[in-house]
């Protein structure tokens, strides 16, 4: 990662994408750490993440070695929670199990038939029943939601992870529809809920990622400047740390 | 079903698709039973199924009331097999339990790492972590191979059944590709091993089917009649005659 040429840009705060940006798989990227200790408490971390609670990404970015607070964490999946607590919505909801029993506790009405709208995120316990039964309640007029549209992110060792979008694909294909919505980037609610935390503007805020679809489409629909990252190394101390620790 | 216009083409053979031409779920459409004795020996049928053998779904036909020899149905799922055979690429197969059997029986090299092909039907037991095994061998390098791209078919009282074209876009999404061989409608292989068997040319035959982008499209590629069929009422004395057996 140039760290320099993010310093460069003169920012007032940081939006920061996750995987591919900050850590790929298990480590950190080289120079996170350096970038973090620039901005101390002046970033925020939007990640289409939708299967982890921030406080869980919190203790993963420590494992690696990058400080960050869960309260400075904005995932898709949280803000998905959210929407679906503020609608009141009979919700089919095809998310991690960490993920459900946090919309159960923000209230949100989870149902298995006659849903209003079905919401999807990367749910690694997503199988052939549960598409079967989301193509045919979104069939039958409910909504689709989905907390991104990434259809896959890196792993480890050089291998992919399916992401909601690839799930999202198989649901509209069944289904024989078009219609989804995305509460992830590059909608722009993860950058809105962490500009305000952060008390500083668009204008004087910087995206930085690895994805110029997610990222750098948002940077461009909120005005902020846009810093493309292409990660080729990773800080193998963030592994070496975390082995000695088990 | 329009009998009387799959009569008046005069052709001398059938090709009929099954799920939502000759069958509803588990119900035979009206009419069906007129069709195949008005053709005795002179019809085939031309399936997208790619979880069942052949023998199965002549026992659900014959459940339903309709005869139809095993030998008289042709699958996608058993084409795209004796396909994995000639070839002796290693494969990495996403079928059905009794599908698996079938193409270990006919010598196809199965592995589940280091893949050479993909090969995909319609697999109940689909599920993430086979989408993410899958998508990395696509990402790599094998050549994905479909039994079919429908995606879906009708199912009973109303419901859609995910098909392997659902599954595909699942796996093409997550690993970034667009490439895909298809095995079944419209590709050709499906009616010239049916045309064959009938001792019958394309040009003398017709294909009956509810699907124009597979049934129609394979029509028009082999030179032979289409009549499309659009199904709203089955028999539902197969229904009770099935229940009565049981």
């Amino acid at each position: 990662m140039d760290v320099a040429a993010v310093v460069e840009t003169g920012a007032d705060a940081l939006l920061l994408d996750l995987d591919g940006t900050l850590t790929i798989g298990e480590h950190a990227v080289c120079g996170a750490d350096r970038l973090l200790a620039s901005y101390a408490d002046r970033f925020a971390v939007i990640t289409n993440n939708s299967s982890d609670l921030p406080e869980t990404i919190a203790q993963r970015l420590a494992e690696c070695g990058l400080s960050v607070p869960a309260s400075r964490i904005f995932t898709a999946g949280m803000a998905m929670i959210e929407a679906l607590a503020e609608r009141q919505a009979p919700t089919l909801a095809l998310v991690s199990s960490v993920m459900r029993a946090r919309a159960l506790e923000r209230g949100v009405l989870l149902v298995d038939k006659h849903a209003h709208t079905v919401a999807i995120g990367r749910d690694a316990a997503f199988d052939y029943p549960m598409l079967t039964n989301a193509a045919n309640e979104v069939r039958y007029g409910a909504r689709l939601v989905a907390s991104n549209l990434d259809n896959n992110h890196p792993g480890s060792s050089g291998t992919i992870v399916p992401e909601t979008g690839a799930l999202v694909a198989a649901i509209l294909a069944a289904a024989g529809s078009q219609d989804v919505e995305v509460i992830g980037k590059p909608s722009v609610r993860l950058a809105e809920l962490a500009l305000d935390a952060l008390g500083c503007s668009a204008a004087r805020s910087v995206v930085v990622g690895d994805n110029p679809a997610t990222d750098g489409a948002l940077a461009a629909s909120i005005g902020s400047a846009f810093v493309p990252v292409m990660v080729r190394t990773v800080d193998v101390r963030s592994a070496s740390r975390r082995a000695r620790v088990r």
